[in-house]
């Protein structure tokens, strides 16, 4: 049996996120047709997360045992010519038996789109959160800071979530802008449900001076989901990259 | 009489052009149906260049007469309020009562993205062409000289343009890698029905050794669209900026 690890990018607009739900298009759904089409039998798949309905990423993984000797070089073609436009397949390699897209993740990295601009831009729209109001990306870099290292983030975590250990740790935090665009990055060895879209949504409301300056670090200590910011929408936010122990394209 | 220079973009997946047509819809349909709903009128609106169907703008320009007294910070968000997603309208201002969005143009800057990868990348599906086959950039920027300067460029002009003289100049060319993407950038006082899809599909056919390198000047002499590449797709090419004498945002 191969234990093959897939990775792909997707514009998850029209998709209720990764994971397969009843009455509801999903990624993994629709890759799994895929793969049945290819090898003629519904495989089991495991992704690297759960992303929410909306979310998007630049890179995804998953893995999946077969028996087919199809070559690594060909399976990601023979995938993208049997998905659709909003999937595309670029990596594919054989990885040890005991490799689990979830479980053998070291970290993930996300970042959250901001369009800073009263004025519409036709190429973000589903691809960015409308921000209006003028953002100071540098004054939002600094405050973001706080959020470096290991915490409890149960403040920064959706109820629904479940989750028992709310302890994680972010290794990278930065706020920066590229024209109208202000980009929130995060790097954590996990992620709690909804976490990266409180953070942004704290973030704002620091802007706003509904939250305190320099608050971040009680805000923390309180485990208190009431404390922070409210949830940014989901069209904003993408996976950016998963990182395992073993070097994956 | 106040004349009134609007400046959008687009994305032109899902329209036939700017210019109206019969049975067809378009950009400037669009505009004016937005316009009418504000001023209740059907105001005639002249842009600053046809654009072919799939085409896209990051910079588009067009003027109209209106007595109204409606302020140029207001007019770009009542626009937008009744216009589609893909249509985002971001400044306005009043211009002299001669001003002309085509004929008072100095030059135009276009862009050409080609998705240079043989995956399929989703958040490029529409906005730039796939091209699988690898790009030597430095190469093509070398070829891609040979456009500079003033030459007659019938060779690189469809058949079906009106254009009596097809002397044109060419300011600045050049060809850059961002990533997976191949990006031509040209910029000329004007340019010729299709001339810079034949262009991108002059340096291709020059890539895949259909045409000779450094035949550039030599097809521009022949005046014989034969000599030149295909007419490569639309939904690669951007209006990137216009420039007038005038200083528009």
């Amino acid at each position: 049996m191969r234990n093959l690890l897939v990775t792909m990018r997707y514009d998850g607009t029209a998709y209720h996120g990764w994971q397969v739900q009843e009455n509801a298009v999903t990624v993994q759904q629709t890759f799994q047709d895929a793969l049945e089409t290819i090898f003629g039998a519904r495989l089991p798949v495991t992704g690297c997360s759960r992303t929410d309905a909306g979310v998007h990423a630049e890179m995804y993984c998953c893995n999946f045992r077969t028996e087919s000797s199809i070559s690594c070089d060909k399976l990601p073609l023979a995938l993208n010519a049997n998905l659709p436009d909003d999937i595309g397949v670029y990596a594919c390699r054989e990885v040890p038996p005991d490799f689990h897209a979830r479980y053998s993740c070291a970290s993930k990295r996300y970042r959250y789109l901001l369009h800073n601009s009263p004025y519409r831009n036709p190429f973000a729209v589903g691809r960015a959160t409308v921000y209006r109001a003028p953002l100071d990306e540098a004054f939002l870099h600094a405050q973001a800071q706080s959020f470096l290292g290991t915490h409890d983030f149960a403040s920064f975590a959706a109820a629904g979530g479940s989750v028992e250990d709310t302890v994680r740790t972010v290794q990278d935090a930065r706020v920066h802008r590229d024209g109208d665009t202000v980009i929130f990055e995060v790097q954590a060895d996990g992620f709690l449900y909804n976490m990266v879209r409180i953070m942004v949504g704290t973030l704002l409301g620091i802007s706003e001076g509904k939250i305190e300056a320099g608050s971040i670090p009680q805000i923390l200590r309180a485990c208190d989901r009431g404390r922070a910011g409210i949830t940014v929408p989901p069209q904003g936010l993408y996976l950016q990259k998963v990182f395992y122990t073993l070097d994956v394209e």
